[in-house]
């Protein structure tokens, strides 16, 4: 297949896979596509593990790396050495309490160690997403994209003088100007149906109109689980897609046994727009736990990053828990449509097998 | 162009348009698509004068009628005669009183004669809506559409002996799989990005899997503006696209000015789902109205059918006053992209031309 994303590349196929699980990466590359690694929840140190490990398991073919660099978020005026202890002292005691009263509700233990508490701020601001931005650029990557609006246009130049393209999601028409304008190579106009923070606008209403707003070229993503998905997408305007919750089930994914069940028996309404992750919206698995800070009961999210500071803990409480229902993650609505476990290869080829045909199907209604 | 649905009702193109305008309902029949006339506002009589027009201007070609049949709804139980009677008495005064101060706050004017009141129901319940059907079968019309959910058994088959087939929208998979049992010939998948009663799956992620669960041919609805989302919605596996807010900025349609106005202003964020119309979830342009509805000190919306009941004379005030800020009506997200006014035939002919194109791209990609 060619595109102007498959020229940009050098690869084979318009298929952006995202994923916090290198084994997924490293096999989306191989077979053509682009693996990009969420470095949201690795230290430096662990990035350059993971990024060490594709590159030794990629065969020389291209990936990227996805940072989180909001544009705007509580503290960012702070000094990087101050920034953690002053934000946890933004939190409302009424807060953590409600936190503490949920997971006792659902029989939740502590953590046994100690040390296993307190990671909490992760690459969710500037001064932590930096590391992971330098750590990034010491490997060769093709891709440095970001999750949350446009990058700093110093971090866009850095990039760009290390020879890596960089892309960053919008939600908005108004977003991708934004983006093109500090220097983005790649638009990636994202849905509302997408897993992980996203906006209110449709995939089908929002792509047209990215594309005639930008020059750069445009990845389709938010409800991209098929190959008719994908022929959408691109009949749309788009030059690719950019796939996330497809990835969650694949045999090569590291997602964890109880979530990996859930995925697969999921519809397409087991999802819900949420700000009890992050502090922004954020679609997820709905569950107990979205539920909960819904009900009348609820003393409303905090800020981004402040409301992961807080359920950080609570959620890794959770996943070494019995508490398969408070179990919480970012989950777009193709997860009603992924429900069999199949290897990366196989869900590879069979996108574009479907493109194909949805291809040729389209071109027959003209014709006859 | 040939599908399934251009088989079945023997027209040129497979683009169906809804629509409360006469006018806009004839000339996208006459331009080779199928015009589909939205009941609800009508009485009975009005609505025999309304296709007695259309039967007059519509050059032979086939059209529709749109009415709304609940599956479910309070007062379903209750007498056809004490119906009105008996639901105005379960609306709260609490309520009444929020509209009232709702509309004196932005300065509503009440209606000038009491004649004009008391038009609370229209076709939102069974006992008012199957007057309307006995209209519509007295015309030769080629399709009895239903907006929520499947149609009664009955009614689906009083239809078919009319020789008029039947379609129903559905918003998940499994209405779209009961719409199928009750014998509908055709299944509307409609996304939430729609305006209107409408779910929450987008269209992207809804129309295949409606496609793979049921036999009959599936319309793409929810985000249909222009030809790259028409290819978009039939590589989906659709045989054709139902669209709406398209057609409240042509030339055609007897939209208030105020309201045009507006939508060829907004952007796709300028909508919102909301209780606040009729009680069901409904996509409308988000404004003052629907925002106060929302308000730490809204009572909260009613049940359909209470909510319109409650609201009707209000909306109607509203029109009649220089309070644009309150003006309520359906609309989906894109209205974004409708930004100029052209007539029908103009913009049935862009659909087709920019769906050529757009299969055009598509197979260019992987001939390349």
């Amino acid at each position: 297949m060619r595109t102007r994303v498959t020229e940009m590349f050098g690869i084979e196929l318009p298929i952006f896979a995202f994923s916090h699980c290198r084994d997924v990466v490293a096999a989306v590359s191989r077979a053509g596509g682009m693996g990009v690694l969420g470095a949201l929840y690795f230290t430096p140190e662990e990035l350059e593990m993971e990024l060490k490990w594709i590159d030794d398991h990629v065969d020389g073919r291209p990936y990227g790396v996805d940072v989180v660099m909001p544009a705007s978020y509580e503290g960012a005026d702070f000094a990087p050495e101050e920034l953690v202890g002053r934000l946890q002292g933004m939190i409302p005691d009424g807060h953590r309490a409600f936190v503490e009263t949920l997971l006792e509700q659902h029989g939740v233990p502590p953590l046994s160690a100690a040390a296993e508490a307190g990671k909490v701020l992760l690459g969710w601001t500037d001064a932590t997403a930096r590391p992971q931005v330098e750590v990034a650029l010491r490997h060769p990557i093709a891709l440095l994209a970001n999750a949350l609006g446009p990058p700093p246009a110093d971090v866009v130049e850095l990039a760009h003088r290390h020879g890596v393209k960089v892309a960053a999601l919008a939600s908005t028409p108004r977003h991708a100007i934004k983006q093109a304008e500090v220097g983005v190579d790649v638009v990636v106009a994202q849905g509302t149906e997408a897993g992980g923070h996203t906006g209110e606008i449709s995939t089908m209403v929002l792509i047209p109109q990215v594309v005639d707003a930008v020059d750069v070229p445009v990845l389709a993503a938010g409800g991209i689980g098929n190959g008719r998905q994908m022929a959408a997408g691109l009949a749309l305007g788009a030059e690719g897609v950019w796939t996330g919750s497809l990835w969650l089930t694949v045999e090569e994914a590291d997602t964890p046994a109880m979530a990996k069940t859930r995925i697969l028996a999921a519809t397409s309404r087991d999802t819900v727009r949420s700000r009890s992750w992050t502090g922004k919206p954020a679609r997820l698995l709905k569950n107990a736990w979205t539920d909960a800070w819904e009900a009348a009961d609820s003393p409303g999210t905090l800020p981004m990053p402040l409301q992961f500071m807080l359920v950080s803990d609570a959620l890794r409480r959770i996943g070494r828990s019995e508490a398969a229902e408070l179990a919480t993650f970012p989950a777009g609505q193709i997860i009603g449509i992924t429900n069999r476990v199949r290897p990366v290869s196989d869900v590879v080829f069979e996108l574009v097998e479907e493109y194909v045909e949805a291809s040729e199907r389209l071109d027959g209604i003209t014709r006859s």
